[in-house]
């Protein structure tokens, strides 16, 4: 309540209210059990809507309130926005949320978040502060949620074990309606749910909903944006923007490729202003590549002469064979 | 049957059948239907349990055949391991995979699988050819042919929405025996599941397990070894070995920490021969990061002088506060 007050003071346009309600956090870090945490909560969130104000729950990553991790991007951040360089303005709803979710107890949670859904929040938020959580554990989690309060539902997912995209993917299945994310994934540890991984998920099950909503042409500028200010590499594995995410190399898997994009890309480059490549001098790719490579040259070649040359200068060439 | 024959021919230990199974695969790569498919597999199947010889499946990233990726690692990889130079020996089981399982028809790929299964196969596969699956929908397909072969189940996740790690490890949840990895996931397009992701999401899950069976302090020597070959760099945001997995910054993060690691790290650096590194220079650290330091230097300093330190010179050498 001392710091609610202490925020009000400032005169911010909202609060974040966060807790930590599993038995490590509670016994480690701020010692308070679950009777005090609900009590003060209630209190806070009362204190704060008589003063008119709004509260909107972060989680606890502390990417979030950096604001070189929160350029201006309005039109592709699906959840989380700070549009100003200070912090969160423009705030619209009122939240409470609970750091570590996915170690507490499913009663205390529930009975917590059903005790502030009655005062009027606006939103409560589910984090895996620590990485913990698989898919389902996530899907069941936020759907029991999803049966307990009326309000919207934030989640926040920490990356230690590579499945934060899969989480955020998973809790918006099962009801949630907010999903916390950074440019690159920036945040404490190795990072939380990915911007660009997110979107590269949503895109395959809603193409046409997503990319009305977000300006997907302008991932790759801001992620190499972002990288540039924090002095990191784009990683050579990065969903989309991955310098080989739309590169084409397997013969069988070129073939195809050239004979209809969609039997092994999900994904059009062309959404995100990307353009796809087919290697077509690797020892891995077949005669099919070089034979499109050549009518793209505008050259005259049977099928029997691209076999020929690929047998033979290409793996010369690439010294898989040897004369 | 024709390259089934000229590879028994070669003298091969064991002999990889995979076959495109969706219907964006038949008619834009190999163009066959599913009762050729069914019977070229029996077939291909018979006649090479008729020659002695075993067969395992590969799905379809390149990354498999290329030896460069695929350094001496039996100890750490979980699932698919070529222990020589040139592919795959000491092969230990008979298989047939379907490529793009997960946008093929659900009745024919069961119904290959149930008569392969009946000609006497080992292992089966499933293959996310294209990146497209969710944890979900992988949870209730592997546990669909769980329910329908008796025979082990391999898996093959690519990560072009990011969410292979997450979708091999529902796999296993589902009843799944095998998971195609690599070293760092490199293979087609952005690649698949990671062997040190996957390593990080069981590690949590089983680890007395997963640290009996793998000797996870040779994880960030091999995925350095690999990044140096192929000349990329570690992600910074890989698990376990990007550079600030086990970095802690945020105030209330670092504090808990100090306390008791395990409040905000389910994985224990130690386990992986790595450290972890508390900052306590940054503008998102408190005062008890700098404590600890205080401590571990060996000087005497009252809380209070620890406080008024971190308010005026930390924030000061930092810029976050002027004179």
């Amino acid at each position: 309540m001392r710091d609610a007050k202490l925020a009000v003071e400032t005169g911010v346009d909202g609060l974040d209210v966060v807790i930590g309600t599993s038995s490590f956090l509670r016994e480690h870090s701020h010692g308070k059990d679950m009777a005090y945490i609900e009590k003060t909560a209630i209190e806070v969130i009362e204190y704060i809507k008589s003063k008119g104000l709004e509260v909107r729950c972060k989680s606890c990553s502390p990417s979030h309130s950096d604001p070189r991790l929160h350029p201006e991007i309005p039109e592709i951040s699906p959840m989380q926005q700070c549009p100003d360089e200070i912090g969160c303005g423009a705030l619209t709803s009122s939240a409470v949320s609970s750091e570590d979710s996915f170690r507490s107890d499913l009663v205390d949670l529930l009975s917590l978040y059903k005790a502030v859904d009655k005062v009027g929040v606006h939103r409560v938020g589910i984090a895996d502060t620590v990485g913990c959580a698989t898919p389902r554990q996530v899907y069941d989690l936020v759907r029991t949620l999803r049966g307990v309060v009326s309000c919207d539902i934030e989640t926040h997912f920490h990356n230690d074990t590579g499945c934060a995209v899969a989480n955020a993917y998973c809790a918006l299945e099962a009801g949630a309606t907010h999903i916390d994310t950074s440019v690159l994934g920036i945040g404490e540890r190795n990072g939380i749910t990915p911007l660009g991984g997110l979107m590269a998920r949503m895109v395959v099950t809603a193409p046409e909903y997503v990319k009305s909503k977000y300006k997907l042409h302008k991932l790759k500028e801001i992620e190499d944006m972002v990288a540039e200010a924090v002095q990191i590499n784009v990683p050579f594995n990065n969903p989309i923007t991955g310098f080989c995410a739309f590169t084409h190399k397997a013969g069988i898997h070129a073939k195809a490729i050239l004979n209809n994009p969609s039997t092994y890309e999900i994904l059009d480059p062309a959404d995100f202003g990307l353009t796809r490549y087919v290697h077509f001098a690797s020892r891995l790719t077949g005669w099919n590549a070089v034979k499109t490579r050549v009518k793209q040259l505008g050259l005259s070649m049977t099928d029997d002469q691209v076999k020929e040359w690929y047998v033979t200068r290409a793996s010369w060439a690439l010294g898989t064979r040897k004369y």
